[in-house]
C-alpha cells in the first residue's frame, strides 16, 4: 500500500492500493463518525462497484443510501446537484453524516461540491474510478459544477477526508476514458518531474500505472499544500489547461475529452514558447511524440487566434490580465501574466 | 462611529455610522483592489438606495454593474443564484473582484452564497438595510439559499471583507421589517445581555437604535470568532430558532416573519423549560410582555406537539439528535442535546 498525507488545513490520507473499493468502511470509519453514508455515483460506475462499497460501509456500521445520476460530463450542473440536495434530505442527513463520491471527475466534483454546500458543508471522502480522477481531481478540494457559459464557475474549495485509490477500477475503464487521464499524467511530468516524463516516453503507462497515480498526486500535494486557495503556485497545475478549456468551448464539449485538449494545449502553448526562446528547444516534439504514443489527439483545426480569443472568461482571469504556464524545460515550468490588452499580440 | 473587528480568519470591520451608505466606496477601497464592483439588490431596496452606492463606488475608481431581483423571502433560491452568476460572467468579473451586497436578509444571504461559491469564491462586502440584517444576518458569514424542503438548506461559510451599517435606512423600513429585526434584537438580549433586555423593557428600541445594533453586533462577533464554523459555541445564537423555524414551516412561510418566528418560538420553549424548572421562574412572561410591546406575535393556533414533530430535518441537528438551546435566566444561556428518541418525551 502507497500513503500520501495531505497537509492542508486538516490534513488527510490518500490511499493507493489495489482491492481497497472493498475496504471502504474501515477507512471512512478511521475519519468519521457519522450515522449516515450517502454514496454518489453515477451510471456507469455504480452498477459495477456501488454494492461492493454500500456493503463494506454497512459492515462498518454506517446506515447507507445511494444515489445515482446518468453519467455524462453534460450532467455536470446545478439541477444535478440540486437533485442530491433532496437525496440528502430524503435520507435525514446531518451536519456529522458523510458523503461517498465513487466514481470519475465529473461525480468527484459534484457530490464533493454538494457536500461543500448542503447545511453549509458536511464531510466527503473520493473513491476515484477513473485515472483522471485517480491522478489529479479526486486530491486538493476543487469541486464544482459547469454553467451553460463556461465550465467550474460554481464551486467551492473542500478537502475530503479522505481518498481511495483503487487501480483495479483502470481495468474496466474504456480506452478512450484512459487517455482521459494520460494528458493529466503528461502535465504532472512537464511541470514537475522529467523522470516521469521519460519514463512515459520510455515504458509503457499502464505498466507502472501505480507508480504514476503515486508521483502525480505527490506533485499534486505539495503543491496544494502551499496554496490550497489556488491564489499563487497552485496555478502551474494548469499548464495546457487556459488553451485546453478554449479548445472545449470551441469544441462544444464534444469530440474531444478534457485530458485530450490539455493535451494538445500543452503541445500548442509549448510550441509557441519555444519559437519565442522561452523553452528548451525541442520539448513541443518530445509532449508531440508522447501525445501519439498515447492515441491522443495533436492538431486542431482551430487556428491559434481562435483559441487565443476563447481564453476569455477564464478562472485564471483576474483583474485585467490573465495567468498562463509556461515550461523552461521538460519538469520546469512558471506562471507568466499577460494583460488582456497584450494578450492578442503576445500570441500574434 | 462605531466600529467593531471581528476576528475570523480574515478579520474585518464593522462600521455603523449615519449616512455612510453615500462613502461606500471609499470603505470598499479600503479592503479590495478589484476592478469592478457588482451591487446585488433587490426591488425594494434598490430604487432607493443603490444610485448613491453605486456613485460612490465610481468615484473611488470601480467599474460598477447592478443586478435587481424581485424582493421576497419565496425568491431565496438557487434559480436566483444562478441568475447572478450570469450577470457576474456578462459583467467580467474576474476572482480579484467584489460582490456588493446592498439589502436585507434575503439579499445577502444570496449575494454572499453567489460570492462564495463563484469561481469558487470572490470577496463581498455587506450593506445591511434592514434591522435583521443590520443586527444580526450580515454579520458572522453564513450564506445561503432555501430549498423547496427547506429553508437554508444550502450554504456556504464566507466571511465579508467589510460590514457597512448606516442606521438610517431603518426610517424606510416599514413596520413588520422593524418588528422582524426585533425577533433578533430579543433574542440577543435573552441570551447574552440582561442589560439590553431591560432597556427594551424600560424605553422605546427606535430612540437607541444606534446602540441595539452595536450591542446585537457586539455579542454576534464574539461568539463568531470562537466559532466561525457553526460546530459549538455559536448554536446559542439558535435561541428560539428551533421552534421559529418549525413554526414558520407551519405557516408555510406566509403571515408571520422570521423574526416573529423566532420571539414566539423563544417564548414558547422558555414557557416550557420554566415548567421543568430549567428556567428562572417569569422569564417567560417577560419575553411575552417584550414581544406584546414590540407588536409581535405571541400565540399560535398550533399545539406544541405539531411545532415538535416540525423540528425534523432542523440544520441543528446531527448524527440522531438535536441541540436547543434553553435559558437559565434573561441573559444565561446554554445548549441541551436531546437524542431524536427522546425529544417527543421530552416536549410531553
Amino acid at each position: 500500500m502507497k500513503i500520501i498525507n495531505v497537509k492542508t488545513n486538516d490534513s488527510y490520507n490518500v490511499y493507493i492500493e489495489r482491492g481497497i473499493l472493498s475496504e471502504t468502511g474501515k477507512y471512512v470509519r478511521k475519519v468519521s463518525r457519522a450515522v449516515r453514508a450517502a454514496i454518489i455515483s453515477d451510471s456507469n460506475v455504480a452498477p459495477i462497484y456501488a454494492e461492493r462499497v454500500e456493503k463494506s460501509l454497512r459492515e462498518n456500521g454506517f446506515e447507507t443510501s445511494l444515489f445515482v445520476f446518468e453519467a455524462g460530463e453534460e450532467r455536470k450542473r446545478l439541477s444535478t446537484v440540486e437533485q442530491m440536495y433532496a437525496h440528502f434530505f430524503d435520507n435525514d442527513m446531518t451536519r456529522s453524516d458523510i458523503v461517498v463520491a465513487l466514481g470519475g471527475g465529473v461525480v468527484g466534483d459534484m457530490a464533493g461540491y454538494a457536500a461543500a454546500s448542503y447545511l453549509r458543508g458536511i464531510d466527503f471522502v473520493q473513491i476515484p474510478t477513473s485515472l483522471l480522477a485517480q491522478v489529479d481531481s479526486s486530491v486538493g478540494g476543487k469541486t464544482g459544477v459547469d454553467l451553460s457559459v463556461g465550465k467550474n464557475l460554481v464551486g467551492a474549495f473542500k478537502q475530503p477526508k479522505t481518498v481511495l485509490i483503487d487501480p483495479d477500477t483502470l481495468d474496466t475503464l474504456p480506452q478512450k476514458f484512459f487517455n482521459d487521464g494520460m494528458g493529466e499524467v503528461i502535465k504532472y511530468g512537464c511541470i514537475r518531474s522529467r523522470t516521469l516524463f521519460e519514463r512515459l516516453e520510455k515504458e509503457n503507462a499502464m505498466d507502472f500505472i501505480d507508480d504514476i497515480i503515486y508521483e502525480c498526486i505527490s506533485i499534486k500535494s505539495l503543491v496544494v499544500e502551499h496554496d490550497a486557495l489556488d491564489t499563487g503556485e497552485r496555478a502551474i497545475l494548469n499548464f495546457g489547461h487556459t488553451f485546453g478549456h478554449a479548445l472545449e468551448k470551441l469544441y462544444n464539449y464534444s469530440g474531444i475529452t478534457h485530458g485530450e485538449a490539455v493535451g494538445l494545449g500543452a503541445y500548442l502553448i509549448t510550441k509557441i514558447t519555444e519559437k519565442k526562446g522561452i523553452t528548451e528547444a525541442g520539448s513541443a516534439d518530445r509532449i508531440y511524440k508522447l501525445l501519439k504514443k498515447y492515441d491522443m489527439t495533436t492538431s486542431t483545426e482551430f487556428p491559434i487566434d481562435d483559441i487565443v480569443k476563447a481564453t476569455r472568461g477564464d478562472k485564471k482571469s483576474s483583474g485585467k490580465g490573465i495567468s498562463f504556464i509556461f515550461l523552461r524545460s521538460i519538469g520546469d515550468c512558471f506562471i507568466y501574466r499577460i494583460e488582456n490588452s497584450e494578450v492578442k499580440g503576445f500570441f500574434a
